[in-house]
C-alpha cells in the first residue's frame, strides 16, 4: 500500500469517530497542541534548520527563506492561534432548521463534518498547524499535503500534534501529512473520490489550477484576486483617496488588495492628480488609459493584458469611465470575483453596485482589504473561496462542515 | 465559433443580466412558458415522432420508448410542473443574515444566483422543461444538455420556452441547449471554467462518474442510492415489515429504494421467515448471508459485491448483524451517503443511529423513499446530491443558489 492509500485509508475511518467526538476532547486536543508546540519548539527549530539549510544549498531567495523559518516566537504565534481556534463555538452538531411534514415526518437540517478534508499548501510551515486545528475543531479528519521546501518543518509539526491530539483522545489517524512531496503523488491525492470528501489549495495561481484543472474530488477554489475600486461622480474625495491608498498600498502582496482604479470621468480633472500624486509618493507604478493620462501625462500605458493582471505588487492600472454601469461591466468582465468597492454618495449607484458586481464581496465606501475571515468576524480562516458552489468568499468553520438531514418517523411509508 | 462556445458566451452574458431580473418577470416568463407548451403541444409532439421514428429504427427498448415518449397529457403534466416552480417563493434576494463589525461595517449575507448552471442529462425530456424552470426561478442562465435520443423533442421544447420566456421579458441567451449531442462537446462543456459556475449531471451511474472523471467546472454529484433498512432488535415487526417493503418495493427503480436489508440477530429468528414471504409474494429475489439461510433456506447466497450493488429492481440483499453497531459499519462501508433507514423503539439506537450513520438522510421508522424535494416540502428538486460540498440530498431552489456578501461602510480603511 501506498503512503498516500494508507493515510487515505486512516483519514477515512478516523473520519467516522471524529464525528462522534465532543466538543470538550476536541478543545482538549487543541489546548494539548498549543502547550506541546510552546514546549517541543527546540524540535520544531531543529527541523526547521534542515529545511533552511536545503534551501540555502539551492539558492532559494532570502524572502522565501524568512517565509520558511520557524523561531521560537513564530511558534508562540501558531500556537496562539490554535488557541484561538479553540476558543470559538463548536459549529458541528447544529440543527440548522427543523419542520414537520403532513405526515407526521419531522425532518432537521443538522450540521455535520465535511468527513476528510485534504488540503495542498505551498511555503509557510504555519499552515500545517492552523489547517489541521481548523479541521478538528469541525470534527473533520485531514491530510495534508505540504510542500517539499518544508517538509522536515511540517513532519515535526505534525508529530508535535499527533502526539499530543492523540493523547488528548483524538482518534488515531485524524491528522495526517504526506511525507511523499512529489507531484504524482499530490495528483493522486486530488483524484482519491471515496476519501476525499473536499479538497482545498493554497498557494499561487499554478497550484490552483493544477488542482481545478486535474482534482476529480470536489474542490474548493481559492484566493486569486483581482479587486477594483471604483470612485464615482459623487464621492467624496477625501474619502476615495484614503479608500483607494488603503486597498493597493497596506499589503499589496494579498489577494484583497486593489490591482485597478476605475475613476468616474465627471470627477477624473480633479481626483487622478491627487491620487497619482499620493500613488507616486508611495512608489505606485502607475498604468493609466488615454483619458487618465491627458489629464497626468507622467505614467506608462495601460494594456488589456494589466486590467486582467493580479500584480500583487506596486502597480496599479487605471481606467477613466462614464459613470456607474461601465465601471460595472468592465469589473464583471475582467474581475476574479473576488472583492470589489465602490466609492459614492449616490444611492442608487450604491445600490446598482451592490446588486450588479459579481463577487464575493462588494463594498460601499470601504477599502477591499476588509475580505478576510477575521475583518468579517469569524474567528479564523481556511481560505477565501472565489467560486459560487458550497462557500463564497472568507471560508470560516462553518465552510468546513456539510448538513444531514435527520428524520425522525412513527412507521411513515410513501403511499 | 464553436456552437458550445457561443452558447456559453450567451449563457454568462445573459446570467449578468438574470440578476436583475424581477420575480414579477420572472413569473410571467413561467407563466408564459407554461401556456406555450400547452398551446403547441403540437408542434413539440410532432418533433417527438421524429425521435420515437429514430429509436425504433435503432431497435430501442420499448421501456425506453416510452421514458422519451411525449402525448398531450404528459405536456399538461409538464407544464403543470412549470406553475408549480411558477408558484414557489423566490430565493433570490433574501439577506440570510447581517451583522455590523466593531468597526461600523456592515456586512450581510445575500442569496444570490449561481450564474451559468449546466446540465448534462439522458432520455426524458421533461427534464428539459424541469430543469429550465428551476434556473429561471432561480434567476440563472442555463446551457442544456440532453441525449441525443431526444434532441429534437428537447429542441422544440427549448423553442416554445424560449420564445415564451424572451417574450415576457426573459434576457435572450438565458435559456440555452446543445444541439450537438457528441460525447467530445459533452466533455468540452465539462471544462467551461469561467463560464459555467455550477454543472449538475442527472442519469446513470457511467455518465455521472464521467462527469465527476472529466470536469474541470465545480460539480454536484447526484442519486446514486445503495440503501439500506435496519431492523433493530427492539422494532415493532408490523412496522419493520410495513417499511422494509416499502422502501424495496414501491418503486424499485428509484435512488431513494432500499438494496439492503440489515437484521438484528436478537429478533431474525422471528422477522426473516415474515419478511422474506412478503418479498417473495413481491417476486423480490433474496440474497442472503448464511445467519439468515439458516433461518430461511430457500433464497439466494450473498455476496460481497451484492453489498456495494444499487440493483434498482427487485433484488434484495440481506445480512443478520450483531446490533446497532454492525449495522453502521456495514452501512458506513457499504453504502452510497443517500438514505438510510433504522427501525427500533431503542431511543439510543436510534439517535447513535441517526448520528453515526454516514448519509444525505437518516430515518428512524420511516422509509427510506422519501428522500425527494417534493416529500421534504421543497415544492421542487433538481436533483439528490450524494457528496457533502454545497448541496447534500434532495436539491431545492436554495442548491441553486449561492451567497455574496454586501458591506455597508462610511470610509472604513484597513490599518
Amino acid at each position: 500500500m501506498t503512503e498516500l492509500l494508507e493515510k487515505c485509508t486512516l483519514a477515512k475511518d478516523a473520519s467516522f469517530k471524529m464525528a462522534g467526538v465532543s466538543t470538550v476532547t476536541k478543545d482538549n486536543a487543541l489546548d494539548a497542541i498549543a502547550s506541546a508546540l510552546v514546549s517541543r519548539a527546540d524540535e520544531i527549530i531543529a527541523a526547521n534548520a534542515e529545511d533552511i539549510k536545503n534551501a540555502r544549498a539551492k539558492g532559494t531567495r532570502e524572502a522565501m527563506i524568512d517565509r520558511l523559518t520557524l523561531t521560537k516566537e513564530r511558534i508562540d504565534g501558531i500556537a496562539e492561534g490554535v488557541r484561538q481556534v479553540r476558543s470559538l463555538a463548536d459549529p458541528i452538531g447544529e440543527v440548522v432548521k427543523m419542520w414537520k411534514r403532513p405526515n407526521g415526518l419531522e425532518i432537521g437540517q443538522k450540521r455535520v463534518p465535511m468527513g476528510v478534508i485534504a488540503i495542498i499548501y505551498e511555503a509557510r510551515p504555519n499552515v500545517t498547524v492552523d489547517a489541521a486545528a481548523l479541521c478538528l475543531k469541525t470534527s473533520n479528519a485531514c491530510i495534508l499535503r505540504g510542500g517539499s521546501e518544508a517538509i522536515n518543518s511540517n513532519k515535526a509539526l505534525m508529530r508535535v500534534m499527533q502526539d499530543a491530539a492523540y493523547g488528548a483522545g483524538l482518534p488515531e489517524g485524524s491528522l495526517n501529512i504526506i511525507e511523499d512531496t512529489s507531484r504524482e503523488t499530490a495528483a493522486e491525492l486530488m483524484k482519491m473520490n471515496g476519501y476525499v470528501d473536499m479538497l482545498i489549495p493554497r498557494g499561487g495561481k499554478g497550484l490552483i489550477k493544477s488542482v481545478v484543472d486535474n482534482a476529480t474530488v470536489p474542490v474548493v477554489e481559492t484566493a486569486a484576486g483581482n479587486c477594483h475600486v471604483y470612485v464615482d461622480g459623487s464621492a467624496d474625495l477625501g474619502m476615495a483617496k484614503k479608500i483607494v491608498m488603503n486597498a493597493k498600498v497596506q499589503r499589496p502582496s494579498v489577494c484583497n488588495a486593489a490591482e485597478t482604479l476605475l475613476v468616474d470621468k465627471k470627477i477624473a480633472d480633479k481626483f487622478i492628480p491627487v491620487i497619482f500624486d499620493a500613488l507616486k509618493e508611495k512608489n505606485v507604478e502607475i498604468r493609466a488609459d488615454k483619458n487618465a493620462k491627458n489629464i497626468y501625462a507622467d505614467v506608462l500605458d495601460v494594456t488589456d493584458e494589466d486590467y486582467y493582471t493580479e500584480y500583487n505588487d506596486y502597480i496599479i492600472a487605471v481606467k477613466v469611465v462614464d459613470g456607474v454601469d461601465e465601471a460595472i461591466a468592465h469589473i464583471n468582465k475582467y474581475n476574479t470575483k473576488h472583492s470589489e468597492a465602490i466609492v459614492t454618495n449616490d444611492y442608487a449607484a450604491a445600490q446598482k453596485f451592490l446588486n450588479e458586481v459579481d463577487a464575493a464581496a462588494v463594498y460601499v465606501n470601504a477599502s477591499t482589504r476588509f475580505t478576510d475571515g477575521f475583518e468579517f468576524g469569524f474567528g479564523a480562516e481556511i481560505g477565501i473561496s472565489t467560486q459560487k458552489m458550497h462557500a463564497r468568499g472568507p471560508m470560516g468553520l462553518e465552510a468546513l462542515t456539510s448538513i444531514k438531514y435527520i428524520v425522525y418517523g412513527s412507521g411513515q411509508i410513501r403511499e
